[in-house]
């Protein structure tokens, strides 16, 4: 059987093949947290003139002292512009962020003047010095300049910053769109009290979740029953999308059907059957699309846990080739208790991490196999054992992955 | 003037009069990432039935030896029920995650059978022990039981759970509806060549990030002219969110119109004016409402880089006092080269923190002022310089506030 490190990288090679669709152009209000996939170069000077920094007087500052009472020519307003040109004995009011009127040099704030004889004249409380109060053309940006580099990640400086510049709509590093497909006879809606033999369905909501988390927009195409017809015709809709992951109907039942329909649709199998615990049917397949396309086909097994893990360490590492900030953190951290590691199956067991200063220690919860979910819902990180049956003692370092 | 401290107090006062908007019940897609506001039981034993965890045969265990032969009564499905009983002799075929049949005890893999005499009898060639592969009922929940209690973050784990126990709507503590609005005559739109003495709306886009990065959803109302009666009519629409965030127009310029409109719309003031930089100018006020229910209106000012400060300082920290995991991290960290603090107002200076494993260093950016997005958009953090013009050594401990 394939190791876990196998299986990921025959399908880190079919992701590879399939990377063209990388690349959207998205409008801004979509792109926080999204990585930027062009350059970005202004298209303005910013501020755009010289300014006013505050609300006063633009001056001719060269010769003028303290007392002196100036004209006023004309205010000029954020968004308008000055007609007149300030010389030695006249002044424009400016309010903060106008331009500066053609001959001032330095402006006087509102507070250190006061209007003399009506609207017309003003007198000056300061000496002003060159340049105050004024914050020159393209001190902030430059026109041509690079102001955002393809690879950073989209904040909200940033979105306004693309948003001074002009940028409507940015290339976004996008994730594939996502389609989740559960299956099974056994399944039934959320909101259904369960008749005998039934259970709910989990694994969409929760697998549409996990696409969530990693900044995909899932597609969801609800419950398959196990019946060819039905599955097959769901399966069609599925691969439209990117990527296609199923829950159940990938072991060897009589009603493990997913295989079989995958392969008639034209989906080849890349491999089946992955030595871990939970999540040992795990399938993986490629289908081919128009223009060099494809789709990536994931079976994950139909336990919650089993599908879980599965998505974890197969369809996020897959999506991890695409965008290398998805791969989850694993750390060390020492083991609370002993623990007996039965079997010879690689397992992820559910687990609590905590740190302190130094040291990391992780404690394992009392886990019920794949069907528990609530287990799973407690924890916060899943700690890896290798195969082979053996003692791990307290203290022991092992790797956990957090959650 | 009111310190940052005093004025945020203020503001949390008001925010603690208005926290009954917390709780809303939301669709089970549209809770990730959100604190549960109820305490969930299940309404289901999980599993609901004792369940094979194999592909394989039901038996009586007990006096049950390798080699024998048993006859085959019918084979049970996932989703499907027994309807025989397993007696000494006797086997039920029986597919994972399927209903134990009454009478069985365990239940051998069908890896250790095989069938004999067509498709009526099986020999099995292990002796198996009473209970194996098989769950009892309700192993991982308990029809009654806590799963999960309030305050909990919902992750994918935790709403795959919620969907087994049949909840497709959960309250969540959800934030309030933020609407965002930037006035000023010299304002065009992102999609539009600025004229003489315009810039873009770099302040809507940000704003609405930082809206929509704490996890809620920001109400777009676009750009209002610096006119008494536009800015009243898009204002009176603000004022049906939660929250209204304005930028521009707080100052004391001529055109500085906002708090003359929201006081004649009725919106109370709590502050104007706060001593930090930059971000002075702040307004803040309440509009009540009916039923007891209010508005919390923010004026940020009209400069990129003071009004995401004043979002930071102020919005965020109002939003804290209803979610506490919104307030931002602050830690310590050490001036890379020495700094001259100029004036006596508090200051938050974008910058860069690094750290490796004992310290983080802080290396303030050539900021431009309050107009240089650029230099915020580079930045991961703000450094806070406290009040009074002096002299950081390098090597001095700062308080940065990370982004």
């Amino acid at each position: 059987m394939l190791s876990v490190t196998e299986a990921q990288e025959l399908s880190a090679a079919e992701v590879r093949e399939a990377n063209r669709f990388l690349l959207r152009s998205v409008p801004l209000g979509e792109t926080l947290g999204r990585t930027l996939a062009e350059v970005v170069v202004s298209d303005i000077d910013s501020p755009p003139h010289d300014k006013s920094i505050v609300d006063g007087y633009a001056v001719l500052a060269e010769g003028l002292s303290a007392g002196t009472e100036l004209a006023i020519l004309e205010e000029v307003t954020a968004g308008a512009v000055p007609t007149q040109q300030v010389t030695a004995g006249t002044a424009i009011r400016i309010m903060t962020g106008a331009p500066l009127p053609a001959g001032a040099t330095g402006v006087v704030m509102v507070e250190k003047t006061e209007l003399v004889g009506g609207e017309n004249r003003v007198r000056i409380h300061e000496t002003p010095r060159s340049g105050q109060n004024i914050v020159r053309r393209a001190t902030s940006l430059r026109r041509g300049e690079t102001v955002l580099h393809a690879g950073v990640r989209l904040n909200p400086a940033r979105i306004g910053l693309l948003a001074e510049v002009g940028r409507g709509e940015v290339k976004i590093a996008s994730l594939p769109t996502v389609a989740v497909l559960t299956t099974g006879n056994e399944i039934v809606p959320v909101d259904t009290i369960p008749g005998p033999g039934q259970i709910r369905n989990s694994n969409g909501p929760m697998l549409e979740a996990l696409v969530q988390q990693l900044g995909a927009q899932p597609i969801s195409l609800g419950v398959a029953r196990d019946e060819p017809g039905e599955l097959a015709a769901l399966i069609r809709r599925g691969l439209q999308a990117d990527f296609l992951v199923l829950s159940g109907g990938v072991s060897a039942g009589v009603l493990d059907l997913v295989p079989g329909v995958l392969a008639e649709l034209g989906v080849r199998q890349v491999f089946h059957k992955v030595n871990l615990k939970p999540g040992k049917p795990i399938w993986f397949g490629v289908f081919p699309k128009e223009h060099n396309n494809r789709t990536l086909v994931f079976g994950l097994p139909g336990n919650p846990v089993s599908s879980f893990v599965c998505f974890e360490v197969f369809v996020r590492y897959a999506l991890g080739c695409i965008r290398p900030e998805l791969v989850p953190q694993s750390k060390l951290a020492l083991l609370a208790v002993e623990h007996y590691h039965r079997g010879d199956r690689p397992t992820y067991w559910p687990a609590i991490c905590e740190e302190d200063k130094t040291d990391a220690l992780v404690t394992l919860l009392p886990w019920k196999g794949s069907g528990d979910l609530k287990t799973l819902a407690d924890a916060n990180c899943l700690a890896f054992f290798p195969g082979k049956e053996r003692v791990f003692q307290a203290g022991e370092e092992v790797s956990v992955r957090l959650l």
